[in-house]
């Protein structure tokens, strides 16, 4: 397996394209992005479990029941969420979609995000589908990938490519972050594109098995957005015997998968509203892997430490707390915490007490952009890690005046 | 029933002080508190649930295992958790409060509060005992109140007068917040005082009913501390009949310990770290109280929402967000929202979806310093209120670089 360019045109027959049609105000940003396969291909998705959902998630489910899509349909600057005519302006996204590229409106995936509780004004949607249609490429991804962003500042993208029953495959992604992130079943804004051959059944399979360990396992702000969705069209383009049970293939399948949404996780992260530092916290030694996870979670989402890890100070007994609290079946005797990064690695708590460290080893290894939070909890063999960031004042000035 | 002054001392028998020892550099700064009852007197406290728990608390919980207790000694600046001597340390400072005052080490509640995972000096501590003991007084409880802080910036103080039997009671209370809140079962630091006698089965009783709808319902930043303890002392010499069942006697107690109770609340979340606002949300028409009390503490803990106040944005949809994430059984379709503040009030959602409003009138009452966020949920008679603050630069700024 490597890494390829392309992004979410990697795949064989996927084109994809990124335009202004003026659901923004402000003109040099993309605001409606198009993903278009050459055939139908087999789709599957996950959905936030916020009560509040969306109305394009409710739209989406409706047209990939029966597995199938052709096209990914998104704006942003506005989620049409909480609006009275939300699922009537959805299904005029699709339909008007369908009609431009001769495709089923029922072969539509339809997604939004943004503002919650504003009408989306269909107007700018319906005048931008065909310049939209006319601007789709082979190096559309790019484009398509900053028409999703919302608050995001980094673009989100990637691709592998990987061999299944001999043939060359290729999987790739864009994701939208960047607040509202706390995925439950599901997460943000993440399309997915892969030419491998591969049945709606085992595709959904795929899914919903990878985004335990990927997509709930990040948290920016511990909210969980009305709008997330994963998304993936695969359209068989790479020729390769259909995946329709577990095995080699499905293995494979499964790992570039992964790949993909690895990479797309810590991007999330990395890039969560107002971040300096992208959080990973590993932890191994617990009862289980589920307690492992609440623990890891818990760790990522803490405010305090969030806030520690921006002032690059090793309060590491604010790791203690988050643990403690976490709800998971913990020995707080046996847990050791050490921090982690480019620069080194420093060993802070040990039997559930602090251990003598080095300040200036500590401040340097927290002065990266990436930090590591090492838990052990001498308790068995669960393993889990999770992704975050830290808590800046940017966070605070981005989201005290989000609307205006 | 009416607010008195006083604070703890303003039930009879019972005097405190707050002086500087030196557990804290800064000299300005009281850092050991000690509460005395001139006999002993029936106690009763409610404890953190975080697995991780201060040394303090282990100690209390034995000390007051019998249902008496007669002084409180507590020091901010050092939480004495996380450390392999904190048992020994706690027990120590109860033995030295014991000797000076010629009461019984076991009589003693003890507590901690400040940095996690740092080793507690006893030497300043013992060394300030005699002029702790020397500065008791009538009037000590303003001192014990600013000696119990950390980062609060007002004093929590109160007291009010009531009837038991005919007699005159008096029950009172300091608090100090105002970080890593977000109490389960118990709190931060309160400690109350009573003259009112009631046994100590009772006391518990009232205690344990009290909390879960006013400590367990605020929330500053989503961390339940490790040092939490809410502890009531009751000697019992207002000369009352003893409460020691329901009825009349222990009604007027339950309304005066919650009129004590909610006022601390409101101060604790009022002055978080870093915040400019109080928020209470009160939700009804919930299906059932614990419905109620699950939307109302998601909605106060919400990151996003919490931003919003701060930035005076009347931005609902992170309201019905947080509504929609709770866990509560909620019918997102019959969900209205108002803020309301002494500016006036505001009527942003109905069924789930916006209404009209003005910009102006929502910026005018969100622009002041309680803001009151209304949620109703039409499907039952389950009502609830939480409490929490905005989340502000400053919190960051605070947490950033606590230790150093």
């Amino acid at each position: 397996m490597k890494i390829v360019s392309g992004g979410v045109c990697a795949a064989k027959g996927f084109q994809a394209a990124g335009i202004h049609c003026g659901i923004r105000a402000n003109h040099s940003k993309r605001d409606l992005a198009l993903i278009v396969s050459s055939v139908p291909a087999s789709a599957a998705a996950v959905y936030t479990t916020n009560l509040v959902k969306g109305a394009p998630l409710t739209v989406t489910k409706r047209h990939i029941s029966d597995g199938v899509a052709q096209a990914v349909i998104c704006n942003s600057g506005n989620a049409n969420t909480c609006n009275a005519n939300g699922i009537e302006i959805a299904e005029e996204m699709s339909a008007l979609t369908a009609q431009a590229l001769g495709i089923r409106a029922q072969d539509v995936v339809v997604a939004s995000t943004g503002v919650i509780g504003q009408p989306l004004n269909i107007a700018p949607i319906a005048a931008g589908i065909a310049p939209l249609k006319a601007a789709l490429s082979d190096d559309g991804s790019a484009d398509a990938c900053e028409a999703i962003m919302t608050t995001d500042v980094k673009k989100k993208e990637i691709a592998v490519e990987f061999t299944v029953g001999g043939k060359t495959c290729h999987l790739g992604g864009i994701a939208k972050g960047s607040g509202m992130i706390h995925p439950n079943m599901a997460t943000m804004l993440v399309f997915l594109t892969t030419d491998a051959a591969i049945a709606p059944a085992m595709l959904t399979k795929a899914l919903q098995g990878d985004i335990r360990k990927t997509f709930n396992m990040i948290s920016v702000d511990g909210d969980t957005s009305t709008n997330d969705m994963v998304a993936i069209l695969a359209n068989g383009l790479a020729g390769n015997d259909e995946i329709t049970a577990e095995g080699e293939d499905f293995s494979a399948f499964m790992q570039a998968l992964n790949t993909v949404n690895v990479y797309l996780c810590r991007g999330i992260a990395a890039d969560g509203e107002g971040a300096t530092k992208l959080l990973e916290c590993a932890v191994s030694g617990a009862k289980d892997e589920a307690a492992a996870k609440t623990v890891a979670k818990s760790v990522v989402c803490s405010n305090l430490t969030k806030a520690a890890m921006f002032g690059e100070d090793a309060n590491w007994g604010r790791v203690l707390c988050a643990i403690g609290y976490s709800g998971a079946d913990v020995d707080v005797d046996k847990v050791g915490v050490s921090f982690r990064s480019a620069a080194g690695s420093v060993e802070v708590c040990r039997d559930g007490a602090g251990v003598p460290f080095s300040e200036k080893v500590a401040a340097q290894v927290l002065h990266e952009s990436e930090i590591d939070i090492l838990v052990t909890l001498g308790d068995g063999d669960g393993a889990a890690t999770a992704w975050g960031c830290d808590l800046s004042y940017e966070y605070v000035r981005i989201n005290g005046d989000y609307r205006t």
